[in-house]
């Protein structure tokens, strides 16, 4: 079923309002499954990840960052984090890319769980990579990536895409 | 269908071998749109995409890229760029995991579609930067991200997580 896989991409979108209802370890468990099924420059797979549910660290994580509001009512805050020291040597840099691409994976894996979640940046904010490596006493090695507060949603919003033909080229520029 | 779109993630695997058979000007829509559904930082979509489908530039960037050769067989290949410039002044940085976000959504389009593909990393590889500016006759201002060749698949791969419970921390590290 080809086309449900593209839908559910476009039927992405960042969900900031969440019941007061649960999200259970074995969600977690998939939801960390689905991010770590995310590629990685020469599959060095350079991440690491905080599960969040105590509801102090939440406050913090609120009250550190302007966009993430919702941790508060997340039941759950995922930080994906960095660990460039297990990229390869010669090209550590592809580390938040590799991030990235483990993050979509976990908001497309709420989704398709019947849960919510937006992609709060972190780094390379350095007041929040600061304030995050602080509340998760995190090692100076390991760089906190973003926050991704998951829950049951309480806002619907339509799939879409955002496509614009003015962004695409042809052969060259 | 929910499980269907978390095993979607998992089938996703990095395809390097191609059939000798099209892929339709339909599906690269398709696989453009999904790009364009990622999430973005403050939704600047701070993205332009380059359809490459000319066998002499594909032979240019298998040449250029030690692990894009298959780029030559692929009927086409994408390029995301980034456009810092679109990003907010103040944190333009995010644009890398935007165009990361719209990557992964790439590669998990062409797997909905029946196709395969593989990511490519180019940016921050200065070379590589250099080289793809030159094929494609980028503005200087636009950053080339990735190389995503695609096509109908000639390798099969089992779905897999490479989920790893030691990478995972509760509540801190």
């Amino acid at each position: 079923m080809p086309e449900l896989a593209i839908r559910n991409l476009f039927a992405r979108r960042s969900i900031r309002q969440f019941k007061d209802a649960p999200v259970t370890p074995e969600q977690v468990t998939l939801l960390l499954q689905a991010a770590m099924a995310a590629p990685s420059a020469g599959n060095r797979k350079p991440w690491h990840f905080v599960v969040v549910r105590d509801a102090v660290t939440r406050a913090r994580i609120a009250a550190s960052h302007p966009y993430c509001k919702m941790a508060t009512a997340a039941p759950v805050v995922l930080v994906p984090c960095g660990d460039p020291g297990l990229s390869f040597a010669d090209r550590p840099a592809f580390w938040v890319q590799d991030l990235a691409a483990a993050t979509e994976n976990i908001l497309l894996a709420a989704l398709g769980l019947g849960l919510g979640a937006v992609w709060c940046g972190v780094y390379p904010n350095e007041e929040r990579v600061a304030d995050a490596r602080q509340f998760l006493h995190l090692p100076p090695e390991i760089i906190p990536f973003a926050y991704v507060p998951i829950g049951v949603p309480a806002e619907e919003k339509e799939a879409r895409t955002q496509y614009d033909a003015d962004r695409v080229r042809f052969e060259r520029w």
